[in-house]
């Protein structure tokens, strides 16, 4: 995988430390989610009646959160699906799995945003069009993976892979898209269509099939 | 562990990406739990006095970060434990520590809200609620690891492991419900019970008798 | 790499885990730098136009935002192929590294003072500042490796070394000083050019020509 | 180290995890330092003084950042060494070691207060006095391996082992002692102290005397 020559070849990565990086990052971003949850501020500090319905008021907070928090597993999961079918790591694939992790290093702006204003249908579109972008970086990186020769590994089932590319578009992106679109309509619809491609990838769907 | 054909099998991850993952959760979580203490502002920069009062307002600050940051060390250690028992990682494991690392993940919230309104009884009272939940998702690793065939090492001893799912039932989600209802009575009492919680795991109480 | 006696040797350092703590930061900072986006405050809750102006307004963060990230990749993509060619660690390798880590760990001040006051010319010319000494801490990595008997690997082409030396000052500090400099003259253009060191370590450019 | 059998053995731990965590947490806190320094606030965007006068206001924050920087950089090291030596990781020294993570990961705060406050004399000197806390998690971190048997790798050298025990107590404690009285006098000595104790261990003094 890496080269154990002194002359570093430049278009090859090792891959365990590419997993390091992307793993620190997820880990990262699935804990720092629940800081954008800020501690009320409470005129009378032992008031019941206020700490109660300031928590309320959080509640979208405490939603986005969780959503959020749900598919940054999935794109943990997915990442890590994807990364053992790759027989080695070009130049190209580092890059593409940087653009992946750009937009899941920005995903606790929209959930805060989103969880700040969940009422606001630009704020709960934007949410969508940012997990959009995310999603299309997975897909992406498989459209790499399979036009690159030698990326995937020998034994890789090409047809299945390709059929996965063609899942992961429906799944995501394309899923994405009605979840934006739906926030001009019903923002509560927004938020369920969200929790629930987050909720479809925890069920298991065959080799492959992931975002 | 991981299938080492091209084909990624959907049920099965890796169990040293899991652990790295949760590895950096908790690490994540124990050093953002003092980002809660922020500075006082001093009018007169040069105030002992000023100063002085402002740290020891802050005390109650100090004590739930200090409980906290116990708790998931205690978390850290007995995770640690539970996953070198697993022989392998399905679907169902990865997601029922996702559901752990969650709560885990909640801890700076509930920390600061008790440290900033520790004399607000439903402010200590959530505290308990939270780690609650957390010690749940203990019991309900354990319970999954338990009834899945296969989940456990073949040189497990299964009615130990029992009995362990036990005592986290006791020493977890029961203790906390102890200390949630406390805090109607006395704040005090409560974090005194919460304290002693994570200090019963400080010191060993043989095999797999962990939360 | 690490003594296997007893006996620590105090100038020797293991590899991997001078790897894992730069990693640690690496990933650290390209998630932290999002966080210093923040969510606007609205007046009104719901207002589609207020938010629009408020994110149209955070556009010079969302911009030096992705320029720092991509840079954060192009250093660790650097230090990994330095760190590759490194035969062993001593206790100079572990400080001049510790200087590309504090530089490194300082980029998220400098990139949200750039975003804040992109129209600042002492703000956007600091920018390049700090990264001109982020890019000096890698030349000065560089030369203790060369200058060092034993720190190359024994099989490390030493004149192709010395080449992409040379070639580090030029893409690192030298070309952050033009960006400095640019700065008082326009803005824009200082953004470009920080894009553009960013952008010309994305492609490769032959064995170890690396910043 | 870790037992191969399904019965975890409760009072011993992978070294290989303990390492992680504890890498991770110093790498976490060694780039949250430099978080505390906030973006100052300009009334005039573009003007160059203001900002100018706004960053050198920040002086001390700066200079606060390198010390605690150095100081993080220093205690990996010397944890690194220290475990290089141990055989095994018993429960007594997890929980040592959890004590020396929980004041490494204080650091942020008093570095932030010295910083904001440097005139302030119990500022300067609970900076000091957080560090001599760190630095005593050392020393009963040492003096837990050498009075257990079995947790010095048996090569190691036992004399050897106690004179860095005892020079641990005095680069330590005792010097960060000093600094915390010094700060009563003058704070510019104090944040010197501070500094020549973090520079100190730059420089390798032997086997096994770091601090």
């Amino acid at each position: 995988m890496t080269s154990a020559t002194g002359k570093a070849a430049p278009e090859d990565v090792g891959r365990g430390r590419v997993e390091a990086l992307s793993d620190g990052v997820f880990a990262i971003v699935i804990t720092l989610l629940v800081l954008e949850i800020k501690v009320p501020h409470l005129a009378a500090h032992e008031s019941l009646a206020e700490l109660a319905r300031a928590l309320w008021a959080l509640a979208p907070k405490f939603v986005s959160w969780v959503i959020s928090f749900v598919t940054v597993c999935v794109i943990w999961l997915n990442h890590h699906r994807l990364l053992k079918i790759a027989g080695r790591i070009d130049n190209g694939l580092f890059w593409w799995n940087a653009n992946l992790l750009l937009w899941t290093s920005f995903i606790p702006f929209p959930t805060a945003l989103m969880g700040d204003y969940p009422a606001n249908r630009l704020a709960v579109s934007l949410y969508g069009l940012a997990m959009l972008l995310m999603a299309l970086g997975f897909v992406l990186l498989r459209w790499h993976m399979l036009r690159t020769p030698g990326l995937l590994q020998d034994q890789a089932d090409r047809s299945a892979f390709r059929r996965g590319l063609r899942a992961s578009i429906a799944m995501g992106p394309a899923a994405y898209a009605v979840g934006a679109v739906l926030a001009w309509v019903s923002q509560v619809a927004a938020f369920a269509c969200y929790a629930a491609i987050a909720v479809y990838f925890v069920f298991p769907h065959g080799p492959s099939r992931g975002r």
